[in-house]
């Protein structure tokens, strides 16, 4: 079949004729899908119930320094499990703070902090008429929702494969002392899938902000969410990188187990230099006691170590690998040569991103809902949920079984046809 | 012996010359004693070591509604946690919110939701010029921790037996808009270990606040922790009282788990009106996407229901009872006769008050850490750190063995003893 673009009005309508029939069938069908989070599946969880064995009445919850997991204290985690996440995270387990079970509330806590009682002794956002935050989009709607909740001004920057376009990010950050952070996820990113390139690390790293508290909000959420063995996407460790150019303090670097284990059951962690540590645990000792010390030797038990951890993260890969790959396959079978979309092919993390010729993402959301299958809302991937060309989907493929998944996206790819088609033969009119 | 007050200067000369060599000799004994926190004991953590064994590989994470506790999901905790929670708190399942492991960290978070959005639509504290908090006094060093932290003005409550002064509460509240809040643990009250009478709890509920957004902070961290099979407080259900006089809003309740099963890895919950439930959850969903729901299923498989929890607070009841009565009556040996000092007697939660003669606590407290027993510091249970007669040592009998305990008390009435008579000797000179 010949691009859409391409097609004569004549050929438009008896696509779009055939296209409607093809549609109206499929909501006859009753289905459901959910795509519309990066959700683990069933066989994704059933991977970590040996983790509910490590831990029972027969032996003991103390950490090798005599630590009594059961009862109170410990602020800032039990040393096995800064020593498994720094591991993880590949940062000095002396740099790393546990949390709880999600570290998007560790962000949330972190920016709370900062609105409150400033960072390292700057003035506390609150007092401030303006604070602004660099988003890279298409990126993740949570992470918006943070700064947006906090009346934090957004300032969009475009991704490319290798980050996001730096030449901005220099900009904004050297010249605008009211940009006060950015938000990153580097690796397998939400929701491209694109790496950071070592180029965009280093430059990063080399900042030079107008503000004494701009941070970078680093959320390495896929570090170690490999598709395959070996093609592997590899980040230079942003902390180090930080302290080489003389930039120490301007990292925060978030990770957790959420997609490991049990996503609200994991735990999560925090990197970042002894000065913001410093910072930290001196309002965090005023907010909790101590996180969830059994949980954290829980997972220290079940994994042993990070070759543990490693392992199992390649029986998640074999579970979404293929779930990966129907995806792309099915958009090139049904879209490849029309013309009409354009989509990343990652080989980590948890999403897959799509971008609709403009005017269309909407639409085509829409039409997907209505025939069963739910996908992320559309501008969701855009500060204040408004994508400016309406154009970008994110595709979140893991939580439907392999079989669902095709069915959905032979779905999805004939919304697409569908939506576009009207499109362009509504501008023939 | 007679009362130290009634002693001539060459009586009290001869028992300060006694007391020293006594003391003296404590202190070349190397001994260890903690009573600095309110920790359970390790028999007291061993008797939740079953919850470890209810989930393992072999049974499902699933709830009665089917949610997939192992997933992401369910920000308000599960209904079965709800149940069990709403039991043990007198409270609409409705009605409550379970959160992760720490009801202070709820606490906190409750603050800094006020501070930065304000509550129900209110101006966000942050905003205001000034914020007020009454402190009833001696009180929980934490609660106030949380309250300095945010520059918050705390104004010191005297307790008595029945609650805090109520015409001080009822006049702050009706006549000052900067009162946004009051710190209650209304029974078995830390550190007196004091019950609110129901008449306090009809004049909480009746309060007429002159701010709206006003709130009652009531930690209600010992509602089931009773010492007692036969003697014990009841306290008027205080989201019902509010909502019978007219103020369903005005209250936040707060419970948790932490001296139930594992302090650290339990679960907390908060109870209040919809309209505050409805507030509160438009901000944690910026938060997190949910807490530990494995946990939330782990302890209602655990219990079972309200009677599995209070047949399993007796167990705890039988390992603590015994030392609060070896504290009341070692003090009553020691000190019985003396006029130095009076204590409570509580007949439930995790604390005793003692009261020197004015001016001694710290030295009190000072003499004992150098002989190897450590208390809270003096002053502690004021905000600021301050109290002002120098008079309020609390005493936290759960965590040494019940040998060890006894021992300890005869040191610390040692040191009561000792700076009471060189204070008072020092007063003749």
């Amino acid at each position: 079949m010949k691009p859409y673009a391409e097609m004569t009005k004549e050929e438009l309508k008896k696509e779009v004729k055939e296209l409607r029939a093809a549609y109206h069938h499929q909501q006859t069908l009753d289905q459901h899908y959910d795509m519309s989070r990066g959700k683990p599946s069933q066989a994704q969880l059933d991977l970590s119930m040996g983790m509910m064995d490590v831990l029972h009445s027969g032996v003991d919850l103390f950490c090798e320094d005599g630590t009594d997991c059961r009862n109170y204290g410990v602020l800032s985690g039990i040393r096995e499990a800064k020593v498994l996440l720094g591991d993880m995270m590949e940062n000095n387990p002396d740099n790393i703070i546990i949390y709880g079970n999600s570290s998007l509330n560790v962000m949330y806590d972190t920016v709370a902090r900062a609105f409150t009682h400033g960072i390292m002794g700057n003035t506390p956002w609150c007092k401030l008429s303006r604070v602004k935050f660099l988003c890279p989009v298409p990126g993740y709607d949570r992470h918006f929702a943070i700064t947006e909740y906090f009346g934090i001004e957004m300032i969009p920057i475009p991704m490319s494969p290798g980050g996001p376009d730096m030449d901005m990010v220099e900009k904004f950050v050297s010249e605008d002392e009211a940009v006060k952070g950015i938000w990153c996820v580097p690796k397998y990113a939400n929701p491209t899938g694109y790496s950071y390139s070592d180029e965009t690390v280093r430059r990063f790293a080399r900042l030079k902000p107008a503000a004494h508290d701009f941070r970078i909000f680093w959320d390495n959420a896929y570090g170690v969410h490999h598709l395959y063995d070996d093609k592997q996407d590899y980040l230079i460790e942003i902390l180090a990188a930080c302290k080489r150019a003389g930039n120490p303090d301007m990292v925060y670097k978030f990770a957790s187990t959420s997609k490991i284990t049990f996503p609200g059951s994991g735990i999560a962690a925090l990197a970042t230099s002894p000065n913001n540590m410093e910072d930290i645990l001196d309002q965090l000792k005023h907010q909790t006691i101590s996180h969830d010390k059994v949980n954290q030797l829980r997972h220290v038990r079940f994994f042993g170590d990070i070759h543990g951890l490693v392992e199992h993260m390649k029986k998640h890969a074999d579970i979404i690998r293929p779930k990966f790959e129907a995806v792309t396959e099915t958009l090139q079978e049904e879209l490849g040569e029309l013309g009409i979309g354009t989509w990343t092919s990652p080989i980590g993390g948890y999403f897959l991103s799509f971008d609709s010729i403009p005017g269309c993402a909407k639409a085509i959301v829409d039409r997907a809902l209505k025939a069963g299958l739910v996908m992320t809302p559309a501008g969701a991937t855009w500060p204040y949920g408004k994508d400016p060309l309406d154009s970008n989907i994110r595709i979140a493929p893991t939580y439907p079984p392999l079989e669902d998944l095709r069915k959905a996206m032979k779905l999805f790819s004939l919304c697409v046809k569908l939506v576009s088609a009207e499109k362009l033969l509504a501008g023939m009119e």
